[in-house]
């Protein structure tokens, strides 16, 4: 087998969900794509990798020190939203109903991974509430059992901030699901939660 | 979004099977590989696109004029086996089974494609077999209708060479393949070509 061939086969299966076949076929896509395409593409990859940094106000993915959502003057500066990752973020600009200020925190606490709560931009949401501008926090993490442990440590955390609300993002029924196979306990914090409507 | 991070998406998205989604789960693990890491799988892709080159004898890919295969000199060359492609030609050597040399056609005949005789190396088999070295040509190409286009193409082509013998693959039940679930065509084969077992 050719030696280029091996090496791009070996360097693409470093990626995630990337097995050996998928390897080979994209090496085979990438023969019959332009050169300048490859280039660009190789290009895009080295450069997002060395030139990314993370936003100094809410540590999510930036080409500068500060990111667009934190220098943007028209979103609400009194609200910020906490999450995992900057893919939830994202999730949550794609509806384009939120226009308050986000909070990265990198991921949960997981003993089982050795992430502890120094290893999250925790400190760095507090520093941000001494300045106090922000009103409500809307904690939107995950309902796993990381994800609730880190709700708990944050909750603890916030306690220094009496002014500030504290809200966790609503936990129901999606649209669209069926409630045939919804869990136990999103049927049941979703009957909780029930909301009346007008007659 | 980051620039960086949306470059990156979209050349990653050119790749057949990556969505959006896909590339910015991608995107997020470059972002945690080692730098190094990241270079080396952007130089390859490029490299691999750049510097890789068909074998000036079968058509594999190759990091010289004359791919492994055809230099070795252990290999049996009265024995060539036609395939479309150079994953077909692997899927073969990863049997280790087979020890003549190959011809990669670099696809079959797809008028619906506008791909014609002209567009696969035939010429290039054809001087080939010319030199007389070259006893059995095996024909191991799909039996789709492009497929079986191109063996008929192919046949009429080697009519020229009454002294060499023309075979194709055996068409049959795949080990593990439940008869239940076989179609029609490959069943009437696999009865056509019943083999004698000892009692």
């Amino acid at each position: 087998m050719s030696r280029l061939l091996d090496n791009v086969c070996s360097e693409l299966q470093r990626l995630p969900g990337i097995g050996r076949r998928t390897a080979l076929r994209l090496a085979m896509h990438i023969l019959k794509m332009e050169p300048e395409t490859v280039d660009s593409l190789a290009t895009s990859i080295a450069s997002f990798r060395h030139d990314i940094r993370y936003c100094r106000c809410c540590n999510n993915l930036s080409d500068s020190e500060l990111c667009p959502i934190c220098t943007d003057t028209r979103r609400d500066r009194s609200l910020v939203c906490v999450v995992e990752q900057v893919q939830d973020l994202m999730s949550i600009e794609n509806t384009g109903q939120y226009h308050g200020l986000y909070h990265v925190l990198g991921g949960v606490i997981s003993p089982m991974q050795g992430i502890g709560p120094s290893d999250l931009k925790i400190d760095l949401l507090c520093d941000k509430l001494l300045t106090g501008e922000i009103k409500e926090v809307i904690i939107a993490i995950s309902t796993s059992v990381e994800g609730e442990t880190t709700l708990f440590y944050l909750l603890s955390r916030l306690k220094a901030f009496p002014d500030v609300k504290v809200t966790t993002i609503a936990r129901g029924i999606g649209f669209g699901d069926e409630l045939e196979y919804v869990d136990e306990l999103t049927i049941t914090h979703a009957l909780l939660n029930r909301r009346e409507v007008a007659k």
